[in-house]
């Protein structure tokens, strides 16, 4: 026996979700038809209108549904002088959340991976040119992932920050707080060392 | 600063997905938004017409968009004169993929759990009832969870059955095959024992 025909799209659908496999599918198609009729409906209005409308941000690359998101709207993060370049949406959120940071982002949507043919030009730095040069940028942190196409992609930003008279910095590598030596890979703890200050 | 209203909206949705918080959420809305737009506009639509279309067997109870699920539908299986009375749809693809079965279903959808206020007649008792006295039933397997609503539920159901004269059967607990005596809980090793068989 199969699942009825209108059952097994929906399972097989809902694999379409990261990290969704056949049994989770499952399990989430029976609980919503079993008990959340109405929210499924809800997902399935929010997903139409979230496919068909959200865009990207024309000046930093996030995801709005705007012409420009709110960050780049807002007249103080503009006048801050200061420019967060990030792989992704995501990591906007993450260094929103620490309230540090109070100037404008560029989101790369990605990495430099020229084995993948991903080049300067779809991670948008003929956007982040233009950007840099029609704002007053004093300094570009670099705030992409510490991993070998990351660090790559910050030092082809720097490069271009060089050219423009910006200062560019990368943002620091080491411990997390909170995190325990003996479970950090070798490679966090040579950033540890070599970026120790005096105290 | 948020998620722009639309990506929000979302977000939040797709909360409603058993096992999904916020981050993971967030990483399914980032991820279709960057690299499957068709394929949530699919889940979209297959969510849509699945809370609009499925329903329950007017037979089983188990979910189908046809009034009899082709389990019921099938002469074959009517004729088989077994009937397997198990809690969820899931269950009832569980003992299908054995191919060992070859009778009706019963999917109570539930078990009885009177603290919760699931009686008899939110578990689909009385169609039960109708289905043994409508059809040439020889035995019920009763198939429910090893917890104790799964088998005071097997009790009851075996109760209905003895008034029928219908031969009530529950299907053996014990040792899983592959599974290792030190892993086992202590409740599931009694049964093994107590369900021993002489070689
Ligand atoms: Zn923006
Ligand atoms: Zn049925």
């Amino acid at each position: 026996m199969k699942f009825s025909p209108i059952l097994s799209e929906l399972i097989n659908s809902l694999k379409c979700l990261p990290g969704v496999g056949q049994k989770t599918a499952q399990r989430m198609a029976f609980q919503m038809l079993e008990r959340n009729r109405e929210g499924a409906l809800a997902l399935s209005d929010a997903l139409r209108n979230a496919m068909e409308h959200v865009k990207h941000c024309s000046q930093c690359r996030t995801f709005t549904e705007s012409e420009l998101c709110d960050i780049c709207a807002s007249p103080i993060r503009q006048q801050a002088g200061v420019l967060c370049v990030v792989e992704s949406p995501q990591d906007v959120m993450a260094v929103e959340q620490t309230s540090e940071f109070k100037g404008l982002y560029f989101v790369l949507m990605g990495h430099l991976s020229p084995i993948d043919g991903i080049g300067p030009a779809e991670i948008g730095l003929d956007s982040l040119a233009q950007m840099l040069d029609s704002n007053p940028v004093e300094e570009v942190i670099l705030a992409t992932n510490p991993t070998v196409e990351g660090e790559a992609t910050a030092h082809y930003i720097a490069q271009m920050c060089r050219s423009r008279e910006i200062k560019a910095s990368r943002i620091a590598h080491g411990v997390p707080v909170g995190g325990e030596l003996e479970y950090l890979d070798g490679s966090t703890l040579t950033h540890a060392f070599s970026g120790r200050r005096v105290l």
